[in-house]
């Protein structure tokens, strides 16, 4: 096992109906911005209950975050944020809003030039807004970690930052706020937990016996409710165990004392700045190719995944690996997304165009072992084509 | 799943050598107390470990806390800390010594008998003395959690208090310092922490998927590490997995939205305050007698722990069953602990003293159906002798 810290002080406030309880959770003498993103948090009712929940607080709104929230759009918040000497934030929504309030807390509260932020990865940041969250979308696990990614629209660039001030004082679970998702978005969400555990699982052996046996937890998880979590929406339990798990897959926890590997979101990032895909989509995308074309750094882990997560136990060491890495791509598939970028009408122009952005964002040398290079990358989104 | 929340502020730091970070951790200005047991923390050289780290603070020590800290111990270090002005404690041992510095920070800011924090539970704790951990035997999972059991000598009464008050700020969990331990509190360790995990986990089912999933992988793991972690103890990696499996089995996380027994513990600190068996040992003698008088509101989760932890897959459901509670024994006795009031020397007098203590206590419907009453806890007892 490797050396590491862990922290997470985010109160999770779990179940039905517990959005009432912001009138507790929320100071009271607050004066609070909610963030949200489009009309849904309005059509729902969310937000009236959020509002409801706040009683005689002063109150004030900024919608319209978009979904990879951008710096332009956030600026705005910050400056209605300083107008109206807001002092605590709540974010409605999913882990766009969410990761835009963690901006807003830090870029409000900071000296200097904020996009430096996230050119910095938020080292330099020493202070933020406190702000707690109602989750409407399970998937990012923003919800419950210090983590942000933020857009310039100006420029295609998508950004992370981190940093210990930026964790939600509390977040608001509630399952039954999920019933009104699109289908599309459940997918998405599956998706994006299902490699954000595979990330900081996939890699090389340490000897991490608990955080492989969660790791391996969530994805049968995921697994085993993907179907009902698509077709039946108004199943409560589907729905709890779909926001819990995207809640722990990126929460800090799964991936205390392992390698991490990230290169498959390094990789999606480019796709989802340059051409729209969704975030989900674009990991979808990369993954199967990149654990081809990473099979033998990644060997010992692939095999343990085959037997562990899929229960392939017969034929060679090679064609469990192929059958694991099959079974991946069919399990995005019958989300109903598609796995190569030939689905999202792309072609070889776009293998040049994200290299190209790796290139220009410094993403030269990814992977759990750095040795994911421009010609790696390159490769594995070949093997996507 | 049931509603829940989770808060868990605790840091913690893993790894060997990182003793030395106190000199960051313990804030610069404290008047710290060192809170520790017997003469093992001076012998295996820690104790001066801590003070090399701790510089030129001000620092105090209270040696002496015993197994099972009793009331009668732990007030004297309280009178310590209002002498000399204490404003920082530093629990440097195992379960019981952090367990008494949770009281000692609880009872040391309390205004009234501070026994009374142990008769109401907790509940009217205000506030407490922060304090950190140096951890130097996993087993109780108390250097991640807001619990705490005391026993009061003079009437042999063994009580628990929780308080979000009494989270250590952090704790160092260097897996080396468990190189020096007896084998004997090794074996204690492995079971008191696979005893946590099946009181949140063998219950009834609640469709807590991933919860069940992480409960499984923490029994896994202490099956797997068990005999290297008895036979080879400088093996690291064996110790590093043991240290973060029993801190993760009672953190909170995995008994989250899930129902809970906790008779065992229950039944079995009457055994320790009566007789001054460890712990552990009380743990072993219990849990297999009190799986076979429970088994029909305890059948469905017992099938899943036959199949999914011990992997037993043939046989009538009963026979699956037996086989799963006769595994478990056999495990405890693997460790060298022995699972039968006999091989304690205690008979049909225990039974009847420990059931009057219970009485005493109010322990009169245990278990997460409240249905163990004081005649459920006598069979168990007998099926024990």
């Amino acid at each position: 096992m490797k050396n590491f810290e862990f922290y997470n002080p985010t109160k999770i406030v779990f179940g039905p109906g517990r959005v009432a309880e912001l009138a507790n959770l929320v100071p009271a003498a607050a004066r609070v911005l909610i963030l949200f993103g489009g009309a849904s948090a309005q059509k729902t009712g969310t937000l009236d209950e959020v509002k409801a929940a706040l009683g005689s607080r002063s109150v004030h709104e900024f919608g319209g975050i978009e979904p990879n929230p951008t710096y332009e759009t956030l600026m705005k918040a910050v400056e209605q944020v300083k107008r109206e000497k807001i002092d605590f934030l709540l974010a409605v929504g999913g882990g766009s809003v969410i990761d835009g309030a963690k901006f807003v807390a830090a870029a409000a509260c900071f000296d200097g030039e904020p996009w430096d932020i996230l050119l910095k990865g938020g080292g330099q940041v020493q202070q933020a807004l406190p702000f707690g969250t109602v989750l409407t979308l399970p998937a990012t696990g923003s919800e419950m970690n210090s983590g942000s990614v933020v857009t310039r629209k100006a420029t295609h660039t998508k950004l992370a930052f981190m940093s210990r001030h930026v964790f939600p004082q509390f977040s608001v679970l509630d399952p039954t706020k999920t019933y009104t998702l699109p289908t599309k978005q459940i997918a998405n969400g599956i998706a994006d937990a299902f490699v954000h555990t595979v990330e900081q699982y996939l890699t090389y052996p340490v000897q991490a016996l608990p955080q492989d046996r969660f790791a391996e937890g969530l994805l049968q998880t995921l697994i085993e409710i993907a179907p009902k979590a698509l077709a039946e929406p108004e199943d409560y339990d589907t729905r709890a165990n779909l926001m819990w798990t995207a809640t722990l897959a990126l929460n800090g926890l799964i991936g205390a004392g392992v390698p991490q590997d990230w290169a498959t979101h390094m990789i999606g990032h480019e796709l989802t700045a340059l051409y729209g895909i969704d975030h989900a989509r674009t990991l979808a995308i990369v993954l199967p190719s990149l654990l081809k074309v990473k099979r033998e750094t990644k060997r010992a882990k692939l095999l343990q995944y085959a037997e562990r997560v899929w229960h392939i136990t017969s034929g060679t060491d090679d064609e469990r690996i192929d059958a694991a890495i099959a079974r991946t791509r069919a399990f995005f598939e019958s989300l109903g997304i598609q796995t190569q970028l030939s689905g999202y009408a792309l072609g070889q122009e776009a293998v040049d165009a994200v290299v190209a952005q790796l290139e220009a964002h410094g993403m030269t040398a990814l992977g759990e072992h750095k040795d994911i290079s421009l010609e790696v990358s390159r490769a594995i989104l070949q093997a996507a084509l």
